[in-house]
């Protein structure tokens, strides 16, 4: 296990009693999904038996994006809100979508609160977003809620793109790859800016650290898709091969599909059969995918793309340590295990 | 059937236009899914067989109400592309959640296009309507933004509480009030003003033409409620004794279960059986409704509250055209049949 970046444990409090504040202007019914998502409470309102919640690299992401622009920390907070609110209104809806019972290790919270509960709350922290935002009235705050919006679209887009993968068997890399760029990349972009868009720093820097996040969004994905079929269950808080048991046409699986080899054929096989898939099938899925290639190609691709991310990082004109604290979270990102 | 006024037909093309534009923004899955909840096309794609799409009466009252800050019509059409896009995002949502399969004649979107497409075109409209405003970089585009993100947050807040209404037995007509009044009326209040917020009119202006537009809302709700009980289903769109099937605990319901007659007590007995109730139960609990008063209590309630609203009108400083157009809506609204 890699150790967590400072920049993810530095703007935590502050960016987590925001949020809290921030929640707090919800209706008590969609106040309570929220705290539960978020890791705050348990299922039945009372005080969280262990640690939970999500990684939070991307509000880390845009604290440091403010720093890189100069801002101080508390300027840029709502920037940081913003974002994981973001994250969160996705994985609410994506979870109904997916059928996805298990989030960070406790039930998803449609199953808790059922599915009418769980679109709302991920209506009302969406909307929320767009709220932390527009209450400063700075150019920076309209531009960055501007730049949430906008955001949302792409990661709309590769939902949808998503989505229509389960019933096709034709899906080419470069559409995988498209569908990645828009479901995550996206909002890894917008992350490692919204800092500086909301501190109002120049376009151009703006630009550089968007281009670093899409890239390290994209690595980002490549090792979630990798650790969605080889990660331990106990670490990511997901049941064992659960993308492979979903069918999902996830990026190391469509590099195995599109490989041309024997091992690419029996897993097309397996994977049009109409039953679901048995433990001995998931199992056997998963050794296809690597006899194929396609857990060696998303692990050099990942890598290849942290590389690209850390060359856009270099164009940069900032900090010092802001780039070593970006480059500690890039490292995270990649040996991450969960 | 009363004659739409001319507001709500002079700026549709104008308003179409630019809903058409902003939804070419979404990718192609989201796009269709847009466009057969507008009525711009059938499920198939193909051009529409005959009239349908809503009312449209939200953003007629947005850009009544630029005008009405002296705003020309055009400046102000991102402001009724926005309410229109929120209103359609909750008709989306709120159908998966209601489980309503017909509206505006037509199937809901999510029995043509599935649950999660209906989610997520939802959610892409949302955060359209936010990035129409702040397309523009003005202080009014800002405000008006904020506007329609803490709208959003209200009536999620009305929805949440209209879904915990269906396991209660005890809804009080205060608490469903208050549940119309952040379920519909809000949308109303924001409409009727978000043109003068875009046009950086006084924030008295936007105060009183948004108590206008509350009380006009609640009286909307209330000839909504009527129409789901009372309305022809050929005129509605909508089932036949639709809001009863689903067991709906709307405004003259609630104001007969609370009426303590005799036939309150026989609708609460009816409405707390365990089976769907048959084609004859629906006819008598709508005749229970009636019986215990809950229909006349609705139709003089929502006269009461059209009253309320001409006296806000009457309080804002707003050209005697725009007034009048105004007023027309109200009568539209509460003499309308679907």
């Amino acid at each position: 296990m890699t150790v967590v970046p400072h920049a993810v444990t530095a703007g935590r409090e502050m960016v987590e009693a925001a949020m809290r504040a921030a929640v707090e202007r919800l209706d008590p019914r969609m106040r309570r999904v929220a705290a539960y998502h978020f890791g705050w409470v348990e299922a039945d309102g009372s005080a969280p038996r262990g640690p939970s919640g999500g990684k939070a690299l991307r509000p880390a992401m845009a604290l440091l994006s403010g720093r890189a622009a100069g801002a101080d920390m508390a300027r840029v907070v709502p920037a940081a809100v913003a974002v994981e609110f973001v994250h969160a209104f996705s994985l609410l809806h994506d979870d109904v979508m997916d059928n996805d019972r298990m989030r960070r290790h406790r039930p998803a919270a449609w199953t808790v609160f059922g599915v009418p509960a769980a679109i709302l709350a991920g209506d009302a922290l969406l909307a929320l977003a767009e709220e932390v935002l527009l209450d400063r009235g700075t150019t920076g705050a309209h531009r960055a809620a501007r730049h949430i919006a906008a955001t949302t679209r792409k990661l709309i887009a590769g939902q949808a793109l998503d989505l229509g993968f389960e019933t096709r068997t034709d899906v080419s890399l470069d559409e995988c790859t498209v569908m990645s760029m828009d479901k995550t990349a996206a909002l890894f972009a917008c992350s490692c800016s919204i800092g500086a868009v909301l501190a109002e720093a120049p376009n151009r820097l703006a630009l550089a650290l968007s281009g670093f996040g899409e890239d390290l969004g994209l690595a980002f994905q490549l090792v979630d898709d990798l650790l969605g079929i080889w990660g331990q269950p106990e670490v990511t808080g997901k049941p064992v091969l659960n993308d492979l048991r979903s069918r999902k046409k996830s990026l190391p699986v469509t590099a195995a599909l599109g490989a041309g080899t024997p091992a690419s054929t029996r897993l097309a096989l397996l994977y049009s059969q109409p039953d679901p898939l048995t433990e001995p099938q998931l199992v056997e899925a998963a050794a296809l995918i690597e006899e194929a290639g396609g857990r060696a190609w998303a692990e050099s691709a990942a890598d290849a793309r942290i590389a690209a991310a850390e060359a856009r990082l270099a164009e940069a004109d900032i900090p010092g340590d802001v780039r070593e604290e970006f480059l500690a979270v890039a490292r995270f990102v990649t040996h991450r295990d969960n």
